[in-house]
Order: C-alpha cells, then structure tokens, then sequence
C-alpha cells in the first residue's frame, strides 16, 4: 500500500449475501461519508441489497467481479451477508477472469468452511486486495462490553452464561459451532450446521415437549467466535430475530463477546429485548479482561 | 453381602421406564434361567412392559417399591429403559415411604442428570441393594469390538469417525451429550438434550435443504458414554431405529464404543444396517487398545 494513502479515505467494495446485514453496511458507511460500491452476489442477495448495488454477479463471475474492483477504483473489499449455497463445481465455471483463476479456487474450495473462506480472502489479497472487516470500518456495529439494554442478568443467568461459554470455548477448539444454550445450570443445545436460528427453535420445541423443564423465562445463549475464526469475513452475528426465537425459546437472555459480534439493526434488537425481557450482554473476554463485571 | 451369596443366583428387579428395552432384558434374563421380577414405572413403561410387570408404580409410591423388593426377594436391581418425564416435586409426595425417605430425595433430585442417577443410585444402595447394569447380568447384549454386521467403513468413514469421537469426547468433558455427526470431514451436529434420534432427523434435514452437502451415503454418528456416566444406569443405546434414522439421514454408518453401548434388538438392528448399507462398529476405546483395528 503507497504511503499516504488513507485507510479511512479508500474506496470500498460491499461484496454482498443474503440478510439485512448490506444495507445497513451501506448506510453505516453513507452516514460515515465513506465511499462504497456495492455488488450483489446473485442468488443469495435480498432484494433491497440488489436494489442499491452497482453490480450483480454470479458465483463464475471472478473475472467480471476484478473488472468491477478495477474500474470502480475500490481496493478495499468488505465480504458482507450471508451465503446459504455453497458454490457447488459448476457454478464457478464461468467467465474467462473465472477460468483463468480456476487452479487457484478450485484448491480454495476444498476444505472445511474456514478454511474456504480464509482462502477466498488470500484470492483477493493475492491480486493486491485488502480484505477489511466491520471493526474496521463500522466499528459502532459491533457489541459493546457490559450489558447492552435494560434488564440486568441475574446471579443464575450469570451461572448460564458460564456453562454456555465453556461449551462454545470447547465448540471452537473443534472448530464446528458458535453458540450454545444453557438453561437452569445445565448445556441443553450446541449449535452444528443447523446455525443459532434453528438451534433457538430447538430449545423452544425441547421445553413446549417437556423435555427441558423452567420455570418462566430461564436460559441463555451464548454465541462467540471460533478460535480460528476471521471476523472479517466471518463475523457473530444475533439481531431482531435472534431476539425474537430466545424469547420464543423461553430464555432470560443472550450474550455476545464484546467487540467481537455483530448486532445487526441494533435499535430494534434493543427494543425488542427490552419489551420481551430479555437481557443482551457483550462479554469482554480479552485475556487482560478482569472478572469483576461478571 | 453374605459369603457364597453368588451374584448370578441373586434374584433380580427390573425396575422399568418406556421403550422396548426393559422386554429383551426380560427374555435375556429369561434365556438365561437368571430369575427377576419385573417393575413398570407408571406414566413411562410401555404396554408390553406392563403386561408381563409384576407391579406397576409411580413416582411417589417408593414406599412400595421397597416392600415389592422386600417381598420378592430381590436384592440386586436393575434400572432400564428411557424416563421422558423426570419427576416434579409434587409428583413424588407419594406414600409413606415416600414422605420418610423425602429429605434425601429432595437432595437427590436437585442438580443435573447424571448426578441424579447417581444419587439414586444411592438411594437404593443406602439401603442395603445392590444397583447392576446390564454388562453384569446380560452383556451379550453390549457391542462386541470390530465391524459388527456385513459392511465395511471406507478410509474417508474412519476419519468421520475419528473426527466424531472427538467431538464426543468434549462434549463428555462438559458432560452435555453422547453422540455426534460427522459428514465429509466436517462435524455438523452435536447432541444436547434433544437426543440421538432427534439429531438424526435434524442431519437428514441438514442435507435436504442443502445445507450440508454430501455425495452419496456419507457421514459417521459415534455415540460414546460420557467419562462420568454411570453405565449402570445410563447405557449409550442405539437400536433398529437409529438404524432407520441414520439410513434416513444418508449416513455411512453408526459407531458405539466397544462394551460400551448396547446395541437393542441386534439381530433387527444388524439386518437393516445390512440392508441399507450401513456399517455398524464398536471401538475399543479402552486405554490400552492398539489402533491397529482403526
């Protein structure tokens, strides 16, 4: 990167999944002044992120995608949304840019999910792009430390919150899951796959058949990021509809890692936990981290 | 215990929660010309339990249970079966023996699962009987070591399984669940409270909606005891069902620990494992055995 040449002040390009998360990128970054193109990845981007992108692409559009970076000026790349369908073989097989690359992505979709998406970046960076993440360009997304609305965890729920985190911790050595579910001192629900939404399901259906038994609102969910995760591409992430199946689940509350996840449509995540009673905590586990706010 | 008192001529109680379980017990027993008298939890056992049960009591009725074991003689029990509901506080004001004994009840049904069989465990042990698992009384019924049906695992299989094991051996150190999922090198779901079964139908959604992708018949279940668990009591089981929801879910096959699962209705089980082309094998997961076998 030439000296001089402003971080803040550089172009980027919003390359866009599924979920509400792009727009609200975009108005971040509108409402910080800083300059964006956005492109829409075809078939899994929602319609309002295609209504305001500069480009839709589809998965075999590589080449396309760097003409795009290249006449638009961005060389900062922000991989934002979900992305539901993994591209399957046939999909990539696409334009020249595409073919021209295809040793390169075929050996970078092999591999767990990690480590694809660690290897999508090294594509970009190895043309000379930067992948950057939302702590660096809307860090105000992120969870703070503390507690987040206005109901306060209680001495039990605090207990929950532990057993949750131990269990994520253990997920994340094993690299498979981000979130777990504890309720009444015990880990009732670890997420695989199926990802938090299905998992908060689960636990409303394990109480509705008795299953797990509480009395009133009782649980949490813990959700934190792997070990090896890069937050940059990979970001936790709970928003309105977390908040709306752990209240549907019965829980007392949620608890991110502070700095370390995402809640998306913050003001309405915060309204809706506030109305259910439900309590949103950022937990600041940096290693220097005290205990005395837990 | 009286010298000459011979464990294998003692008389034994099949105390019976739902399943099909507590029946194949009973012919084994019977097979075996050990002799038993057999009874049904009410509200659990199922009806060919309840038709060839001795006695059919409730939570509350502990006082009975104890003159039933005193009457029939019986000093060694055996606890067997699933117990879906565990038992409220109000259920278990029972009869008088129920009311005398209530204060270490009470401490008995406080805490987690697995100390609370433990501690039941010690309820019947306090008392002078003598609690046996089905290794004790019937171990022809556990998972012999190797490839149990027609079957064989593949290289990429034994890795499946390797990865799976591993996840159930952290989720034993957090005492949380017995089984999980490994498809193509990837954990993909872990068992919390829902159970085996219930995991099983969540893998065959996993790859119905694409959210787990795999060619073919893939993927490993490894259902392990937790390091703390009290096989006495709390047997990993897997059974023709498991077999059905594995085939279900487009699993490759099912792995149990060696000595360490039962493996209900064998010849059922191992028929159709054979028929769908599943493998089924125990691990010897003891200490000192060679990996040679894996």
């Amino acid at each position: 990167m030439p000296a001089g040449d402003q971080a803040e002040t550089r172009r980027i390009a919003l390359i866009a999944g599924n979920g509400s998360l792009p727009a609200q990128i975009a108005d971040a970054l509108a409402a910080a002044g800083r300059e964006f193109r956005m492109v829409a990845i075809r078939g899994e981007a929602d319609a309002p992120t295609r209504g305001r992108a500069d480009a839709e692409l589809g998965w075999g559009e590589i080449g396309r995608l760097y003409s795009f970076l290249k006449t638009t000026g961005c060389r900062d790349i922000l991989l934002i949304g979900g992305v539901t369908r993994r591209p399957d073989f046939t999909s990539i097989l696409g334009d020249f840019g595409t073919l021209k690359r295809l040793p390169t992505i075929i050996r970078a979709l092999t591999g767990g999910d990690d480590s694809l998406l660690t290897k999508v970046i090294r594509l970009f960076e190895d043309e000379g792009y930067r992948v950057v993440g939302i702590k660096d360009v809307a860090p105000q997304l992120l969870a703070s430390s503390g507690v987040l609305g206005r109901v306060q965890p209680s001495q039990d729920d605090w207990r929950d919150v532990e057993l949750a985190l131990r269990a994520t911790e253990k997920l994340g050595e094993l690299d498979i899951g981000q979130a777990a579910i504890a309720v009444g001192g015990r880990v009732i629900a670890l997420e695989g796959a199926e990802g938090t939404d299905a998992m908060l399901q689960r636990c409303a259906e394990l109480k509705r058949i008795g299953r797990v038994r509480a009395k009133g609102r009782c649980g949490v969910l813990v959700k934190t990021a792997k070990p090896n995760q890069d937050l940059r591409v990979d970001l936790p992430t709970i928003g309105p509809v977390t908040i709306d199946l752990a209240q549907a689940a019965g829980l007392a509350g949620i608890a991110v890692e502070a700095q370390g996840a995402l809640v998306a449509e913050r003001d309405e995540a915060l309204r809706k936990a506030d109305a259910a009673g439900l309590f949103l905590v950022g937990l600041d586990l940096s290693p220097d981290a005290g205990t005395s706010d837990r």
